[in-house]
């Protein structure tokens, strides 16, 4: 039986994560260990300077989960560590908002696939491309399909290690979606502005405010994909090393052959 | 003038941070702007749900700097989005363990200089490759020194948009140190373990723990240039796609051709 562990940034009890618990339960079994607040925009952390805790809790059908006050990507740690044996597979999210461009690099649903791709196993990351400040409840079940869909084929296709899985999902019915790209790390387009507001004793304090962020939705990269009606799965490296530029900048700092 | 941002993730208080202040006014202003406590292993954060607060603190010598609740990328923002003007450069550090190999991708120091990038100006993350549990006092000279002479290259080069630079120096004295070499990314291991304890309730709780992680000091990567005595400067990507598999993983995954 394939094993598989859920967890997410938004918290356990987020409709995002059961959607995805719900689609995964057809390919094996499904553990849960997330965190138990919000951690968004939280980047990947390891606690180490505290201790964790760890506390049960059901799921909305009543199903058992864990959930632990450390962040995404300590969750995933503390499963791997011992809390769940013999994993296969970590799946995150469903975010709901998409995690594309420079995202990558703050999103805890993002991270804590990483997490599960240096403990050396594949990780998927899952998120909605939801539009700005809606007010309905999201439809998470396409995004839920698509998830079940990459996980079947990341079971049966062995991925290079160090690699990461970065899906998005348009936030259509199922039937709408046009299938799914595979893409390039686009670049997104940030508006954040600095707000200064004053407290009720005269103190400034900042928020960092402004318009959502955009992309440019340039063919071949994950807002390319998402604005033309497709679903996005990027493959991430978690070497950073800029090859591209190695050696111009050996050339340029190296005041060593052997560099 | 060149003006310089000077942040961290240990606090406005480290002592790495104040030998980076002192080395760095050899080449230009420096303006300070960094954590009021320490925040390491905690990624790349963007505090949107949560106002700031930005407050005047003074240095070991008297000299004035700002200090916030937010998180060093924070304080990055903070900075470029209107608290300090006309930068042209921001260094992060000198934090007292090295940031080599997955490191890169939990570090507040690096993800300082990466928030630096994405705002459009180049970043310098420091680090200091320090023995596991030292006694005593650190000495930063010879990192600071490193970090000068990159600083004034970077100024002299324009370095690719989406690169950060992260140096790592040897715990050596200047003299003892063998050269500059550029790095890839090199392998982190990690040897974490989970520890249960037992609250005074009889609870239990969880600590990371374990020995503090390796890495295998493989020719042209920051490990070992480290091992090999060399202070190591690895380009890193904001781009993190990984473009070595995206034709495998295109072959495999996507459903059109348009992928």
């Amino acid at each position: 039986m394939i094993k598989i562990l859920v967890t997410n940034d938004d918290g356990v009890t987020a409709p995002g994560l059961f959607a995805l618990v719900e689609a995964l339960r057809e390919v094996g079994e499904v553990s849960v260990l997330a965190p138990d607040h919000n951690w968004s925009a939280s980047g990947h952390v390891k606690t180490l300077h505290r201790p964790l805790r760890v506390k049960e809790v059901n799921l909305l059908d009543g199903s058992q989960a864990l959930t632990s006050d450390g962040a995404p990507s300590d969750c995933v740690a503390l499963a791997v560590l011992g809390l769940v044996d013999d994993l296969d597979l970590v799946v995150s999210g469903i975010n709901p908002n998409a995690n594309v461009g420079h995202d990558v690099t703050y999103s805890g649903t993002v991270t804590a696939a990483m997490e599960a791709v240096i403990w050396g196993l594949p990780g998927l990351a899952v998120s909605l491309d939801s539009p700005d400040n809606h007010l309905d409840p999201l439809d998470y079940s396409a995004a839920a399909e698509y998830a079940r869909r990459v996980v079947e084929l990341m079971l049966e296709n062995k991925l290079p290690s160090e690699t990461v899985l970065n899906l998005n999902v348009p936030a259509l019915p199922l039937d709408d979606i046009k299938g799914l790209q595979v893409t390039r790390q686009g670049l997104r387009v940030y508006h954040d502005e600095l707000l200064v507001r004053s407290d009720p004793r005269g103190v400034p304090y900042y928020w960092i405010g402004g318009d959502p962020p955009t992309g440019i939705p340039d063919q071949g990269t994950d807002f390319g994909a998402l604005k033309a009606g497709f679903a996005s799965l990027t493959p991430l490296n978690l070497d950073l090393t800029a090859v591209g530029v190695l050696e111009k900048i050996r050339e340029l700092f190296s005041d060593h052959p052997g560099g």
